[in-house]
């Protein structure tokens, strides 16, 4: 399975996910400021991906601060920057936080200066790789929730499965989200059939759902977003999961743009529509999605193809939101890492974070 | 106005639709093959577009026969072979049927064979350009009748339209269809917004009805098909309008892919969902959508992005229809040159056409 992530033992090495699908170039992270650059442009995306390549971040930010008195502005500084950097999924923030939290509730050691600076960026350091190896297994265990999920849709293989952008191994670091329950699946025998979404502007659906698909031998079709109605109407979807950016406390899901419209045509077709993310994304300080700040994007992603070919005349307005939101009434389930949630959300949201 | 078409003295005249919109050239059609060519590549495309070129191009076919003797077996060939151009637009047919039926129904003249074979081949052109005609006459009441019903829906400017694809002035020969209604109004002093649909995987929206409006001093944004939810659900739609490929006696619409979900979002959302067609476009003969053979298109429309960039890994499956069916109980009105229908169509339908 190709790797988005791993630390050489001095950078954090990317995958280059704007290359794919015809090239696999990685990219090493040596400071924040690479780092802001990667998250901002996409070589690194999804929400738990974006969270870990954060925290990570955080430490190159900070691994050459030379004296203890820096260090808490340093940390001040790099965590506030790298936020900006894209504002609707709430892990990079949480990430981010969870960062910055470690390092400064450190107890008062007997240690010199210089010892005790050493002693906290180890530890950042550690809280990284912590939250690397948490994310693997929140991947597997929300694979083998939602395969349970899956079985209890359709008895009979092959289930066919809708998904729209990319939230797989390519969105995290192991199985992902979305597409967790199929590589569960797969190793208990089932089979499985992805119709995925091109997905629009960025194409996460043609070139990465459908790489890491292809790579792994699940049969998948690559279709137009505009196309999805059609094959429901034909009843060829037995499911849909999409991931989440962010899930408010209600349970209205920020997920990538196009999202809705998949929720509402999956309503209208009495095909299940679940949403796979783990608990980070759960975020019960945004009340509903009306509180859920969108990122809009350049329009010459739209304007201007994909390669660079221009297909909107010059002068032309666009309208580039990178994601919008599920009201919770046409999510069936939430798939996290500890376990299947259904409505009432704002119940039984808070209970799973308890 | 870009003229999609116009007859040069010699050859048909086609904006070529494929360059646009960074390039405006024109194409001379001068026999058959040229025109099947140009409408299987969608150098002219949109239903009533279609017909009135595949009109000429039985004349262009047909014009160099020497003999009265091979007239009518030359004709048949042309016509079966130009109708295998695009197989789901009714117009192509009725148009080469509308010919045929004309140039063979003729009355037996006191003339010499080469003075009858004259006649028809006259008789063949002019019915071309009484086409012509005739669309532009019905794309001028088509938006007559549009805009009237728009301002049954809001009565204030302006009114903010949504469409897919492309039926306007470049699908027909002069005002077009679903953004008739709009350049009447403009006409009348109304003012309008319009949301233009991207259309993957041609991207008809953005290159053409993007580029026709704004030629015309139209508001137009562009936004990708997986967009539509969005704005619909922050309640920036007044109405959709959109064209039609082929009316069944019941009332379901073929048309662009992407319709059916269009149509699925406006009634979640409560927005009105026209259809604007000529009355040519009805075709009583196919009972309902199911009798609609759908044309699909090579699998590279779709992994190969808009001008050749690779967007999908090698060896992954595509499914490209071009055209999918809205049930009629999703179609609120089907504005037509002769007035606009309304449920029950197989009723209303049958009536218009009589």
């Amino acid at each position: 399975m190709l790797q988005t992530m791993q630390w050489t033992g001095s950078a954090l090495r990317l995958l280059d996910q704007t290359k794919l699908p015809t090239k696999i170039e990685y990219i090493d992270i040596t400071d924040e400021k690479q780092m802001w650059d990667a998250i901002k442009r996409l070589v690194v995306r999804g929400a738990p991906a974006i969270g870990v390549a954060a925290a990570f971040g955080t430490y190159l930010g900070v691994r050459d601060t030379p004296e203890l008195t820096e260090l808490t502005p340093r940390l001040d500084e790099v965590c506030a920057y790298l936020k900006t950097s894209r504002p609707t999924a709430v892990n990079l923030a949480w990430a981010v936080d969870r960062i910055h939290h470690h390092a400064t509730l450190h107890p008062k050691h007997y240690a010199t200066p210089d010892r005790l600076l050493d002693i906290i960026k180890k530890r950042i350091f550690d809280e990284c790789l912590a939250m690397l190896d948490e994310d693997k297994r929140s991947n597997r265990a929300i694979g083998e929730h939602g395969v349970e999920l899956l079985k209890s849709v359709r008895a009979n293989s092959p289930i066919n499965i809708l998904t729209h952008c990319n939230a797989g191994a390519l969105a995290a670091t192991a199985y992902g989200m979305s597409l967790a329950p199929i590589y569960v699946g797969m190793e208990q025998g089932m089979r499985f059939h992805v119709w995925a979404d091109e997905t629009r502007p960025l194409l996460q659906g043609s070139r990465l759902t459908a790489l890491e698909l292809h790579e792994n031998n699940v049969p998948v079709t690559v279709l137009c977003d505009n196309m999805a109605a059609s094959v429901m109407s034909a009843r060829k979807v037995d499911a849909v999961i999409v991931g989440a950016d962010r899930i408010a406390a209600n349970g209205d899901v920020a997920n990538k743009i196009g999202t809705l419209g998949v929720a509402i045509l999956a309503r209208h077709f009495k095909v299940p529509f679940f949403v796979a993310a783990p608990t980070s994304t759960i975020d019960l300080a945004t009340k509903s999605g009306n509180d859920i700040p969108i990122e809009f994007r350049d329009g010459r992603e739209i304007s201007h193809g994909y390669g660079g070919a221009q297909t909107a005349p010059d002068g032309v307005e666009t309208f580039n939101p990178a994601f919008d939101v599920t009201p919770a009434e046409l999510v069936d389930a939430i798939i996290t890492n500890k376990g299947v949630i259904r409505a009432p959300y704002d119940a039984n949201l808070k209970k799973v974070l308890t």
